[in-house]
């Protein structure tokens, strides 16, 4: 068999779905890439999907789920009877039964179907911020008390080796009556000690840990100082709750970003996939466009102020559009060195001024030089080198604002709270539009006579 | 003492640097957070922050270096002294040591001072491409041979403990004379097994290795489909050259995904940090803005050929940068998910007519809604239904054209080999205005008298 996929492997996969061929399924997803998987999973129609999920093993559908994205996933499992949502969940790690089930508007219906066991865990995990040490914790780890001896916690790991599997056991956590952590052993320590040895003559007394509440950056601060591979967690009274491990971190990270890279670009309310019905993310898009149209008629009203000006020297209309969209993408270059620097720690939201003392002599060299270029071209054009200096200077001018005003603007946003990737371009845009036109239209205005 | 890090902090630092207080360098930073720590240090003057890591042992200086950006740390360690640079990076794990030289534009220096071991795993893995698995491992594993038994190597284990400290050793590799791996065995296999037991007796038969040529998103999947805690990499031959932590691939998917964010915005060559000379930044942001801004002059010679019809409609004046701006909005978000989609491999590059097919109707309901509320808003402040309708229809084809060519641009750059991120944006807006400012204009030209 050829294992190569093509574009119409989802096509082969829909119609063994709809043939309910399950055996069939089960043949060709195993000769397929994750990749491929996924791309053929998410092209089905949200029946056949459906229809999948429900024929395939728990373990497997949650394999299946496994390559999808978060947001891809808790819609498909959503959409499945109770019974089958919960028996996938329950194959789930518990840190990503957290992730999905949060996705979730009512996921009431779902944890109570689960394992009673896996439920209080997702349950617990879901009072957490996805974005805490709470949240990025996996509650599948191993803890016993000080006065068990090695000999019996390699007795017990070799008994439950198969429901330990899932386990992370790198380390050991040594806990007393009430849960609080005590200390934390590697499995190596095991190797190396007596049997006879009490886990708390072996342990690694107050270990290192971190607080439920503890956000993502203080917990990727954490694991970037240290080769650790995971780390406990516990609640304020010291009771071990969990445990982090970088790669928890590094994934999170990763979604932090790319949802800062979506918003910036003006995708909001989550992820969108074209496998969403398209009224879904025609909406989406337009409540953003909805408000950029109504900021870009405030913005361009500064035009209209000026129509006698503009009449007389007709020219003028030509550059209005490229001061904008130069001062646009000049203020925009700042914004992401910003949102950058926000990000890793290198610089605070109070930190104002002295970012813009950093951009000012950027924008004024980059404000320079283009104004410069632009006026060179004004002049050649219309041979007027009134015009030239009107579109140079402007354009210089704004150039500077906006690499100022693109550079303070994401710390302001975040000490008023709003989030600097999702506002900060819409209103440097409108900022930089209505002064590069007032710019422009007033310098004329003084000097019609020349033009 | 107060731990609080305060804005002035670098300002002590820079102070303790000067007065050449290493003590004093060393009871501040072990005062603050990392996160503090990387602002402070940034902030120094490049002589302070040479001077200060000449002044610290060289594991103290790497354990400052990780707190930085790979960015950061190369160009700070390229300024020290080869001898300083070598013995800090010597103390810095194989992965990151390749990072960080290759981001150096000349290593070689460092690289003859560097520990001969050390040296060779270094350039070893500079000859792979930083996105691949040979790219990503590093080569701090173990690996015995399959005749020793499970006593020597606990023993082995047991008396290069401290030497043994950085290395991964979740897992134990067994290679044949050639290198060739022909086994894995995990930690707690030990602990379960007889000392007596040769390796190959207990040893999982051909494991599951990666080729060191494989690219991330390969290894990317094959971590989400697995729970391992890592993967061994060899060469086609079979030889064993290292292992691949799933962590390193989540930093790098990570690393990749940030800039492309930032090319995105206009930021090329690398991130940029306003530690950076003002000269770098400014010409780094200027090799983009005047590509930009030829590009826009081509666009707004579409309006001088319509000076006429602009000077008999001078209210047109006002909607043309609006159309410029909306449309190349809707087209971003497009572009915004195909690079996403792209990312996750949810589409292909040759899928360009699929993904139009699933743009169009997004774009045309959109259009519809903004250019209806563009006509009204026209309609309503001159009161002429010919301007309205003129305006609206121009938004509403040119939101249509914005989304289906920002939704399948990234794709055929994709095709021919151009970077997606950094070419999408300026091309679109370039062809969105040039359709967007031709449409109001050639549509106004036909109704001139009635406007």
């Amino acid at each position: 068999m050829d294992t190569r996929a093509t574009d119409s492997t989802w096509e082969v996969l829909s119609s063994l779905v709809q043939a309910n061929d399950t055996a069939g399924v089960r043949a060709l997803l195993d000769t397929l890439e994750p990749f491929d998987v996924a791309r053929a999973v998410s092209r089905l129609t949200l029946e056949d999907r459906t229809r999948l999920l429900e024929a395939l093993e728990p373990a497997e559908a949650a394999d299946l789920v496994a390559e999808l994205s978060d947001a891809q996933a808790a819609r498909l499992i959503e959409g499945l009877s109770v019974a089958k949502a919960a028996a996938i969940l329950d194959e789930i790690p518990s840190d990503d039964q957290a992730d999905l089930l949060g996705l979730m508007p009512n996921p009431e219906a779902i944890l109570e179907e689960m394992s009673p066991l896996e439920a209080s865990d997702a349950r617990r995990l879901l009072d957490y911020r996805p974005d805490t040490a709470g949240g990025l914790m996996i509650t599948e780890y191993l803890a016993f008390r000080g006065t068990q001896t090695v000999g019996e916690i390699v007795a017990d790991l070799e008994r439950n080796r198969g429901s330990y599997a899932d386990y992370s056991v790198q380390y050991l956590y040594v806990v007393d009556d009430a849960a609080k952590l005590e200390g934390v052993l590697r499995m190596r320590d095991l190797v190396f000690s007596s049997p006879d040895a009490a886990l708390s003559s072996v342990m690694i007394r107050n270990p290192i840990s971190l607080n439920a509440s503890a956000p993502l950056d203080d917990v990727r601060q954490f694991f970037e100082r240290r080769n650790y591979l995971g780390v406990p967690v516990v609640e304020a009274d010291g009771r071990l709750v969990g445990v982090v491990r970088p790669l928890a971190v590094a994934e999170e990270t990763g979604r932090k970003t790319t949802r800062q890279f979506l918003r910036v670009s003006g995708i909001v309310g989550g992820e969108e996939f074209r496998t969403m019905p398209m009224f879904v993310r025609s909406g989406r898009r337009l409540s953003w466009l909805s408000i950029n149209i109504v900021l870009n008629i405030v913005a361009a009203s500064v035009i209209a102020l000026y129509t006698d000006t503009l009449a007389a020297a007709i020219a003028l209309a030509v550059f209005l559009p490229m001061i904008s969209d130069m001062s646009g993408c000049s203020g925009n270059q700042a914004v992401a060195v910003s949102l950058r620097e926000l990000t890793l720690g290198l610089v605070r939201p109070r930190e104002v001024l002295r970012v813009i003392g950093k951009e000012a002599g950027v924008g004024a060299i980059n404000g320079v030089v283009l104004g410069a270029l632009l006026a060179g071209v004004a002049m050649i054009w219309k041979g007027n080198a009134y015009l030239g200096l009107i579109v140079g200077v402007s354009l210089a001018a704004n150039t500077l604002l906006a690499v100022c005003l693109g550079g303070s603007l994401p710390l302001i946003l975040k000490r008023v709270r709003l989030d600097p990737a999702l506002v900060s371009g819409p209103l440097l845009t409108t900022v930089t539009d209505m002064c590069g036109f007032f710019l422009v239209l007033s310098l004329a205005s003084l000097m019609l006579t020349r033009l």
